[in-house]
């Protein structure tokens, strides 16, 4: 058995698997959003703690725990530093170490995006290629990238797809730059937009959704509801985000050449098969070898690609 | 000795070097735009001797020939298909068997972009870096890129940033596309945009050198004339192709976080330093680590990238 954590800024998701890394339990519970350190690592050890309980084993079964981390995560000191999504996260912190104690068995960190992308690469919708594209279509759009099986960060900060630039002097990005891929496609830009437009006097049922559900944000579910419900601006909204992944994402296969593409995150994830349909659909025009398209694909794992791929940085010596 | 020979639609350039690797003798020749393979094969076999000559040195010194081809290249086979620039290719061609026949000593072949990428990487302005994207801006823009030390072309046709998308809608590309950075920034597209300009009514130095030069294409050397001379459209053209570049190099950059850009081709090399400079410029407010951009260098190796990048593909074993 060995376990996996997904540390988000908004929930800690834990795996168990068994030695078929078969997902035999889980369990979900909200990141902290005050204290510090010491905290956070407190939630995480009671959310794979009821994985277990989920899975019907004994904590003291997990032969090893990986845990997917935001910030600057080093995976041989096991330190985080930089993470700025979680509470009182300002000075470097022994996540690995102190997290171990709690749950005796050893813990690895890698960082969040990349241990999604290879949670799809070898257990799911990138099984049996070589090369690999992953968009995590969210709040922001991130990815990761897998060249002769394996991952490529370049100087450590490989696969930022979501600032490409597709649009030369485009809309204000989040990030402060003009024209990026998440400018459009972001589900904080959308938002943005959204906003905007109702400012202007638009009308659109996303707010509404969003007070009947109690939220502050404009979910993934939100959206959803309103593409439904075929309210015109969440149509516009996403037809005008899925051009900008189409015109993004091509054009890093144009560069890259990779097998297979797969969409995941929050949107993609919730959105499912007939949008990345359509994201594939809006990448053709873009393709320079349109004959030989990439795969594009649904993420498999859904919300757990990141709890599944970190249960991958327990060593295989430990899984016996 | 080894010898190296770039395949161009235009020109055929040869190179020999020393076991040092350093050049020792050039020479260039037209390519023919009559006849067929065997035609087109004989004018490299003239240039590889007149290299020989320039050298100082017998043919019968050369220990292996390396060429860059334009086409289909099968590099086991030695065969060239769809070599759409060289007269009457229209059916596969042992272009290795039938060269080495002339030449007397082993022939190997790679794809043209791809051995002029090689070359800059291990002779060139890449040295000493493990990871590089090279621009070739000219007639199209091309490029080709190096991870941890080995080429990457995906699954055959990775490598083309001059079709990634940095205009969504934007302008028509000589490929057929819109908003490619190609559209914008290569040679051909910056043409057939300057002839529309005239035909509105705009005025430029552009075609009254290239008249003078008994050109019937906008060449490198025009531009880098009519920019000497300050004309307004050549430099908003430029201009516009900078920003383009720009744009779009600092896209891959973003995606892959490589140590080094090299910018050549024929417009890059013809100008030089002080437009590379003018691309890093431009691609600063693109850049998602802007603290931490790559190493932004012109080509070393200038025109013979392709030529002396091809003696790399003489194995090893026949150097001696």
């Amino acid at each position: 058995m060995k376990g996996g954590i997904d540390l988000g800024g908004t929930k800690v998701q834990a795996v168990v698997l068994d030695d078929r890394s078969k997902v035999v339990g889980q369990a979900k519970r909200s990141t902290p959003t005050e204290g510090g350190p010491t905290d956070v690592i407190a939630e995480m050890a009671g959310t794979i703690a009821d994985a277990c309980v989920d899975a019907g084993v004994d904590s003291s079964a997990l032969t090893g725990l990986g845990v997917g981390s935001p910030g600057a995560v080093d995976g041989d000191s096991g330190i985080v530093t930089e993470a700025r999504n979680l509470p009182g996260w300002d000075e470097p912190f022994p996540m690995a170490a102190a997290l171990s104690e709690l749950v005796h068995c050893p813990v690895r960190l890698g960082n969040d995006v990349q241990v999604a992308v290879d949670g799809e690469f070898v257990l799911g919708a990138g099984r049996g290629s070589r090369s690999l594209l992953a968009v995590w279509w969210g709040t922001g759009v991130g990815g990761g990238i897998i060249l002769d099986g394996k991952p490529w960060i370049g100087r450590g900060a490989g696969g930022e797809i979501g600032h490409i630039v597709i649009k030369l002097g485009g809309a204000r990005c989040p990030c402060g730059r003009r024209g990026c891929m998440e400018a459009y496609a972001g589900r904080a830009a959308m938002e943005t937009k959204a906003r905007k437009l109702v400012k202007q006097g638009k009308r659109t049922n996303l707010f509404r959704i969003m007070k009947n559900r109690e939220r502050t944000r404009l979910t993934s579910g939100i959206w959803y509801r309103a593409l439904d419900q075929k309210d015109a601006m969440a149509e516009k909204l996403i037809d005008r985000a899925i051009a900008a992944l189409g015109a993004g994402v091509a054009s890093v296969v144009n560069v890259l050449d990779v097998e297979t593409v797969v969409i995941g995150g929050g949107l993609g994830t919730r959105l499912g098969e007939p949008y990345v349909r359509r994201i594939e659909k809006a990448m053709r025009p873009h393709l320079f070898v349109p004959e030989r398209p990439p795969n594009v694909v649904p993420a498999a794992l859904g919300d757990l690609s990141g709890a599944i791929g970190a249960t991958l940085l327990v060593p295989p010596t430990l899984l016996q």
